[in-house]
């Protein structure tokens, strides 16, 4: 077991009705607010007008900047950081899912530092400082409300890179089951395989001595694999709802990682997708991580074995461990195609003519990943048994 | 599910050699540190020193309070409060186990409160404040490392009570499995019974829609069964003592019970054990637990099929469920023997004279836990399961 550093600040309040204290919570952190989202669905939801409401309750001056777009654009970042400064601006509370978050860490480390915001994400910068930044989440999926880390997309060259660092945890986030209740299908099967890969990423590990961990690793997506199909058939089933949305904050706030060194190849060869043909990147993780698998179990095929029978119950055949595998991950195929999602690129219309440039790109920094580094001919072929 | 805050801001230092850094960790919260601990073994093992020279070096000064006992004494507690103020003291730092960390969060809350630091203990008054606490962790069992609680034991009456308020998470906890290599075979194992209840206590619960931390909390069960006989057979194994010592912390710093009624009457009844006999907690949990299960399983035999069958993997019997909850019980019982942990009370050297008055202190508050709230005639029945 690695050393390790466990520090998470961010205080979530969870349950029926809690974004009625979204005032109560931003106003500890200021007067002016800047209040960030994506479209019209939280207008129309009428969540935009209760959140208002309180703000304004507990004394809040509501700045607005709407318009954040999944894979979020680092031009609406920049036009953000501008007008926080502009207005002297004391918080930011994100209102929406993990692009929203993603986009509102990166103007609040971005007002404090005196260069340009996307020097952090190209690894020239280390944040230093970071505005407070509260969040009231609509969509289970990215973790990024109790996360460090955003990921954001340089329209300049379509480059999707992410950053963590420890100061752009939000001080809050208020997490209301309800909310979700409006959820197409689709997009809740989208957040449901981004809480998947985020444990997938701590569990591939070649780290010895992580029992304790991959035993809560697995029971994570157990527990997702049992509760997901439940909210996507009944939609506003609270319980099924409140499980998956717990389940997103638990996968992605570091706790399954601790003592572990993780993976995250897989998010690096999805991004490529999604900054390329703006696939969602549930959709993208759907496809890349059962290829990633068939890439690498040879690696260490004990742990691909263990995920297999512990996480789907695969009854094992001792005498053939590659069998076991293979169902292993064909156990995880069918889960994704159950709730609705490709697990194929042509099944999400990806045409197979750019992987070439696509594992380039997702390697023009170095490898990819720990548990096996990949270079781009191992990306390549990841791409192409994506495409099989 | 229910709605809940988790709001958990302590920053966990885990691995080899960390203790190293408390100075640096200590120099945030003030320039004079009380160096609270328990007996001769942080003196003997060099810890003490340790400690020291990384306070000195950060240049803070240093003031001690030893003798810190298990089942931690008020009048100590008291001591230690009127020594702070005397001498102005910033921070606490607690060097030990789960008393010296009680014992320090007791008088943490005592030193800015004007009345007397049992009111919190006895249900007569809310902390609002503390001074910061820091903790070197040398046993893992209590989790209080990054709790909210603490449990006192008041010499006037043997009355020991515990007490949970928000202000009183430690600010930093310093965790180094290297320093519990030196533990005793015996006490590992009180400290595996203590994280074990721990988990118990929040798992059996009549909250409905839990899967999801009904799948963390049988993990992180079956993680330390897997890891403590190995911890105990080599005591000098880092890999076995680290999985152990974050099985304590995560169990106890509330991520388990989120959005559950937990239930905690065992833990009140074993208070009466070790109060009077001064039985160690996690024996008298070994004893209490298993007794519990026997009395209260009827109440909801699915919840109890299901911890036999996902936590010891109990083959299921269909058509008889109690056949199977009480193999799971069993299970229970064989693992705490096999980590050399009595589970009767005649086995600790506890005589049954006394059963009755025990009964009545533990239910002269009122009705002991959630699940099953229970009466003293139902605590004086576990008891005598206890004994049979």
């Amino acid at each position: 077991m690695q050393n390790f550093t466990f520090s998470n600040i961010t205080k979530i309040v969870f349950g029926r009705g809690v974004e009625e204290r979204v005032g109560r919570e931003a106003a500890q952190y200021g007067r002016k607010v800047l209040l960030h989202y994506g479209g019209g669905h939280i207008v129309r939801s009428g969540l935009k007008a209760r959140v208002e409401a309180s703000l304004r309750e507990a004394g809040l001056e509501i700045i607005e900047l709407g318009g954040v777009q999944p894979n979020p654009r680092l031009s609406l970042v920049r036009e953000g950081i501008e007008l926080v400064r502009r207005e002297g601006i004391d918080l930011i509370l994100a209102v929406g899912g993990g692009s929203v978050i993603d986009s509102a860490k990166a103007i609040a480390i971005g007002v404090p530092y005196d260069g340009d915001v996307w020097d952090f994400f190209a690894g020239r910068a280390q944040a230093e400082e970071s505005l407070p930044l509260g969040v009231v989440l609509t969509i289970p999926a990215a973790g990024s409300e109790s996360s460090p880390s955003a990921v954001i997309t340089n329209e300049d060259g379509w480059l999707k890179r992410g950053y963590t660092a420890i100061v752009m945890r939000p001080k809050f986030a208020l997490l209301n089951p309800e909310l979700t209740f409006s959820l197409p299908a689709y997009q809740t099967a989208c957040g449901v395989a981004d809480m998947t890969a985020h444990i997938l990423e701590r569990y591939f590990t070649n780290e010895p001595d992580v029992g304790f961990s991959d035993q809560l690793c697995e029971a994570a997506l157990r527990g997702i694999i049992q509760e997901a199909p439940r909210a996507i058939a009944e939609p506003e089933d609270y319980g099924a709802r409140a499980n998956i949305m717990w389940a997103g904050t638990v996968a992605h706030n570091d706790l399954l990682g601790m003592g572990r060194i993780e993976d995250w190849a897989s998010h690096g060869i999805e991004h490529e997708l999604s900054a390329i043909y703006d696939t969602a990147h549930g959709a993208g993780l759907a496809i890349v991580f059962p290829a990633w698998m068939k890439y690498v179990y040879k690696h260490n095929p004990a742990r691909f074995v263990q995920f297999a029978v512990r996480v789907f119950g695969v009854e094992q055949d001792f005498f053939n461990p590659e069998r076991t595998i293979l169902e292993g991950i064909r156990c995880l195929e069918e889960f994704f195609r159950r709730i609705g999602l490709p697990v194929r690129l042509q099944e999400a219309d990806i045409p197979a003519d750019r992987l070439e440039e696509m594992a380039a790109k997702a390697t023009a920094d170095g490898p990819l990943g720990s548990f096996v580094p990949l270079e781009k001919d191992d990306v390549l072929a990841i791409y192409q048994l994506a495409n099989a």
